[in-house]
């Protein structure tokens, strides 16, 4: 199975394409640019929703569900103040299908049936939850509003790829609502935070926390924090944004409060999302040329048990071994499969776990019963060694925890290594050309810099580190005097 | 805010309608016909969604995610094999706004932008999902695929009514292939059973199940098996559907599998759905003229304490006491929340939590304090008691079983004495008139009788009940053989 995997260095784009289909976690359907998530794949992001929920939660968020459509006209409101908002939208016209007169068996647009005004399906949800925040707030004792929640969006996308881009795909989006433009502001920053949180404590991916430049904001913000991650291939994915917005979305949905001092204020707000685009950073960051290699907190099995057999009665001891070990793992905590098929042989299932990252494999045959033994291999390190049957399950519980800070560590190192400081233009295309990854470089703080270099070496500012030190110096396209060091790249 | 409440008795629609918003669940939003579901009535959601998921994940199915859109041609196959499937859906025909050059700052669908294919948003996936199964299945080792979504789905209602029918609303839907005809059905059956045990054990609510007739059939489908409840107002609600759908969508779609003896055969299917609509059946068996009521096992908070205090110095010994108890709660499973806002009254918090039905309400003030008592209330019978401070947690554990069969005993007992067997058509009329509720016929098997009696008095066949003795006799319309009672009533 594997075998048929084409190498990261042959084709990283080609790899990663035939890695989302081989290890059944997406595919391409019927509807031009979005994506069938399989029910491996979708293990895999159930595992994350739990995570981010669970910490969205316990930050006093709470869920709730706006609807699909906005009407166009929310949209023109918004405009006015966040004008170059994606257009790219699916726009619903009409509410009924009729068969057609001129050709039987197939349907048409009933032209009776035309919307009074169109509906676009939700690229995202300012407009039509600020629309309602409106009704629900009148006073500071209404705030704030911190409301989380889990839906499909759609951008027409031209050019789509798996997880990573696609017309269709599945993410949260938290909107809040403050009195105060420093709670927003914490608010923001704490959500980013979050996102930092879980990319490195589950998905094992180190993240630059960050803020966008004026050109890459979300239309609206007024800042826009981001956790920024680099993949094997040297381009950087930004993983997660969250936005301090200002008042601009109560304004241009005209929604004010009493404060505490009893005067009429335009309310502040944030926002901030991730999406199935995780699934992306996520097999771009560890997999290898033998297919998904899966961090343990995310991975849907754990431990995979193999028995190897020649008969029925070899069959039946292994599978009380197995199921012995099995429990013994469920109760540590660690969720275990008995791969016990008939149809398939060992190899293939060996190939089949390592194609879809299983991090342990343990394989139990007739001579493992004789000597108490069994076969232990790593996925992450493609390593394997003889363990005693009975420790087998609270080694398996120690790797899982070695396992996770073992790809933490080494996409760590890569990524440490992938950041070069530049001072000059000539190295900072030298750079591009030979090592990729981050280039730290002086800008001097104009969009028209920042687009001039787009424009020569397709290199974006990825954020200006909130963590760095602050250094002065020259921007190293105009000479102009920088504040800091910020971080270009090519991205996804 | 309770005492606002329209009562049940004087107008059942209205009392709905009001507690719905009035308890902060769901409400209209700027879109036709799609609702917010706000925060506590998500959490409800929330609760179900969690239970039943764990349901269909023991019983062996996976979840999986498919397009929003369904293509237009899609539905042409479909329609060859489903005649009459909902054609009144919401139909994506552009895929960009622009500034309208005639309107300065407004909106318009670009002209240029128009799809090749018209897309329906999904009113239900058999369509999508079964063109996806095609290339997944050849042989009856693929079988059988067991996959469930949970999903938006969009079906262009003309009247709605918050969670009871709405143009949107949230859903599973389980979409399973199998390679015989025997193991299809038992599928369907399992799933309507699953769904009976998921009303009662949670929801409280008793269900009645039986199949449909051949009108009140999903279209495509052989046989639909359903649950049928029965509101406070002698109305039934259809609360899930399980559908065997034999060969039909496996030839719509063109799905072949070569069998264990190397024939190519049609698959079978099955497909289950349960919605928000659960939501409305939820307030409607339980609740009073005094707001919501709800069974423990669903209840975002089981057990909330209010603070009964006149100085900050008697607000922090209580805050104490009530910690203890929320802690002893936490640690028997009973979720509570302190309710210590200061900006509210004692009695606005009891009228809110009465309205939103939270199961039991411990009160402390200084007096309890003196007498290391508590005051103990249950929202099902609206009684109080003075309880031992020390034992309140493990009383209120209790209560958590107790009330929750208490009110599946009480819907039990309503809806067992809404059954009423008629012997003739003027009988029928007369309960419809008077009772309400299920009526108990005999039905001569035909549509026209069906259609005719429907036409007469509203009334539908709800279902053929399964459990029910058979009992042959002469239809209670036409006087023709019969060979067993239905069920008719007026529903929702």
């Amino acid at each position: 199975m594997s075998k048929n995997l084409t190498s990261r260095a042959e084709d990283y784009s080609k790899w990663y394409n035939e890695l989302v289909v081989k290890a059944d976690l997406a595919e391409n359907s019927a509807v031009r640019g979005c994506m069938v998530i399989k029910p491996y794949g979708y293990a895999i992001w159930e595992k994350m929703q739990a995570e981010l929920d669970k910490m969205f939660k316990e930050t006093g968020h709470q869920n709730a569900y706006f609807p699909l459509f906005v009407p166009k006209s929310l949209f023109e409101a918004e405009e006015k103040n966040a004008e170059g908002f994606a257009k790219e939208c699916a726009v619903v016209t009409h509410y009924r299908l009729q068969n057609d007169p001129d050709n039987p068996g197939k349907l048409r647009v009933d032209p009776e049936a035309k919307l009074e005004e169109e509906l676009v399906v939700r690229p995202t949800s300012e407009a039509i939850i600020w629309s309602t925040y409106k009704n629900w707030i009148q006073s500071y004792r209404d705030l704030p509003i911190l409301i989380n929640q889990w839906a499909n969006v759609v951008r027409w996308e031209m050019r789509t790829r798996l997880f990573l881009r696609t017309a269709e795909f599945l993410w949260q989006e938290g909107h809040t609502a403050h009195a105060t433009k420093a709670e927003a502001i914490a608010e923001a920053e704490q959500m980013n935070n979050v996102y930092a949180e879980f990319a490195e404590s589950f998905m094992a991916i180190p993240v630059i926390q960050g803020v966008k430049t004026e050109s890459e904001r979300f239309a609206g913000a007024v800042e826009t924090y981001c956790i920024e991650a680099l993949m094997q291939d040297g381009k950087a994915l930004q993983a997660g944004t969250s936005h301090f917005l200002g008042q601009n979305f109560a304004k241009a949905f005209d929604v004010k409060f009493t404060n505490n001092e009893g005067k009429l204020d335009y309310v502040w707000a944030t926002s901030w999302g991730v999406s199935t685009r995780l699934m992306g950073a996520l097999i771009m960051t560890h997999s290898d040329d033998n297919g998904l290699v899966l961090p343990p907190n995310l991975a849907p099995i754990q431990v995979v048990i193999v028995p190897i057999y020649k008969n029925d009665e070899q069959l039946e001891t292994i599978s009380e071994v197995a199921n012995t070990i099995k429990n013994e793992l469920k109760a540590l905590g660690v969720s275990c499969k008995f791969d016990n098929r008939t149809t398939h042989r060992p190899g293939a299932k060996f190939a089949q776990h390592e194609l879809q990252g299983v991090p342990l494999r343990i394989a139990i045959g007739p001579k493992d019963l004789e000597n108490k033994t069994v076969e232990l291999a790593r996925r992450d390190t493609l390593t394997k060694e003889i363990v005693d049957l009975n420790k087998v399950a609270t080694i398996a519980k120690g790797l899982m925890t070695e396992i996770q800070e073992s790809l933490f560590k080494k996409a760590l190192d890569f990524r440490n290594t992938h950041i070069t400081e530049v001072n000059n233009f000539e190295e900072f295309k030298k750079v591009l050309e030979t090592k990729t990854g981050f280039i730290s470089a002086h800008w001097d703080g104009t969009s028209e810099t920042e687009q001039k270099i787009k424009e020569l070496t397709k290199a974006t500012i990825r954020c200006i580190p909130l963590n760095g030190e602050k250094e002065t110096g020259s921007c190293v396209f105009t000479g102009n005097p920088s504040s800091g060091r910020v971080l270009f790249a090519k991205a996804y």
